[in-house]
């Protein structure tokens, strides 16, 4: 795969897991290559919020019907409140009753936030005990921490996230195009993960968010790229050094835990 | 661990995931050894259904606290009809209500039949992502099937076994006397699986089985130990070649899928 100039691709190393994080403009219209790519694809499953859904939705799937791939697009509510068992159990119903069949050759794309990542993550480790699955977040939070790692789970009334596993997508694909639909909330929120990031483990991402704060800020495509490149290295070099989280990893959730 | 002359061990060969399954008499009543040996064990759960939690239960748990790990029993109502989410929820609802709470040093202990090991076994697969597990199966179908591979699942109306995951157990132990007290219809059906084992892998298993019949249909001790490691060593050479079932594993599956 030849990279765009205006992009970026951070390798997560996981031995025979490896990945690719592709970030830069216009990604969600690659998505449909990218599934092409994996090979011996039966079918393709978006899974989306119903925020992201009304966005996006449309676009993805015509990304991958352009590739002669079947694809089917489930939503769900939109809001952590609703990353339950109870709809990881309704998502189950709607990918069962899809027509043919989906077999193990099918394939899972993930189109949203954090929420979405981790619900539809689990919804590809489980499907017949583990489906391949690709990860498009749209929100700087799931940018450059949910998409890295493989950590999937839905919450329980005890806690969050205390239903999931560790299941590794077969490649991320950023498009900082879709920051600049967010709410300034959540981007202001996603960036203060990235500090965090800068703070424990590269001082000098500090620096750079010093120094571009006002393009990072207004979703310049150039800078975010990089940006978000910067944090995403740091994260890949966390998940590559200790994937099932026993040691290193635990530092960069705090924070989260507790949330 | 000393082998004891009345037992059998049969590694089943995953690199940093193997295990022993461990085959003779009275081993419920080394579970809480077995549980302790893993060590770091800060709690155990026995997940059980109705019938088996009634006979074996209280010896299990037992085991256990002779041990001094807490330990807690957890029931669902016997039957394939209740291997669903609905009954993974309400387990998992059980499981994150004990006090003090369960954390990843907690192990799962899966008491029963094939029902109760896919179903316990996908609980330990999912709580916290991944919780330690040891299977303690008490049919014969169980014992040469179900407890070598790391397949867990529950059904959806869509079909049998289509959410779970691929999770190796820590340990397996399988007390030969607990199949005296199976009724006769579930011993026959179990050593049904044992002539397809011997049909499909191993010709000098029908040989075994046609030379101690009786034996074997009398739940003989010693024959029936040497006859269950038989099996299992066949399924774990499987299992070995072809953990997540593409290939080989697929023949073991006819008749599985099917039903």
């Amino acid at each position: 795969m030849t990279e765009n100039k205006s992009e970026k691709t951070i390798t997560v190393e996981l031995g025979n897991r490896s990945y690719d994080v592709r970030i830069g403009p216009g990604m969600l219209s690659q998505v449909g290559q990218a599934v092409a790519e994996l090979g011996n694809v039966s079918q393709a499953i978006v899974i989306s919020d119903s925020t992201v859904a009304a966005i996006y939705g449309q676009a993805v799937c015509d990304s991958i019907s352009s590739t002669d791939i079947s694809v089917t697009l489930i939503q769900f509510p939109a809001g952590e409140a609703n990353k339950t068992l109870a709809t990881f159990s309704q998502l189950m119903d709607s990918l069962f009753a899809i027509t043919p069949a989906i077999d193990r050759n099918s394939v899972i794309v993930a189109l949203g936030g954090g929420v979405t990542g981790d619900m539809a993550g689990f919804v590809a480790a489980t499907a017949l005990r583990g489906l391949r699955w690709l990860q498009c977040p749209t929100t700087v939070l799931a940018d450059v921490d949910a998409s890295v790692g493989g950590k999937t789970a839905v919450d329980h009334a005890a806690g969050k996230n205390l239903i999931g596993s560790f299941h590794q997508p077969s490649g991320v694909l950023i498009d900082v195009d879709t920051l600049a639909t967010l709410p300034e909330l959540q981007l202001k929120s996603g960036l203060a993960e990235c500090v965090k990031h800068g703070v424990i483990r590269e001082v000098s991402l500090l620096d750079y968010i010093d120094d571009n704060a006002a393009q990072i800020l207004a979703c310049d495509t150039a800078v975010m790229t990089e940006f978000l490149a910067r944090n995403v290295a740091i994260k890949a070099g966390v998940v590559a050094a200790d994937e099932q989280e026993s040691g290193v990893r635990a530092y960069l959730n705090f924070g989260h835990t507790i949330g």
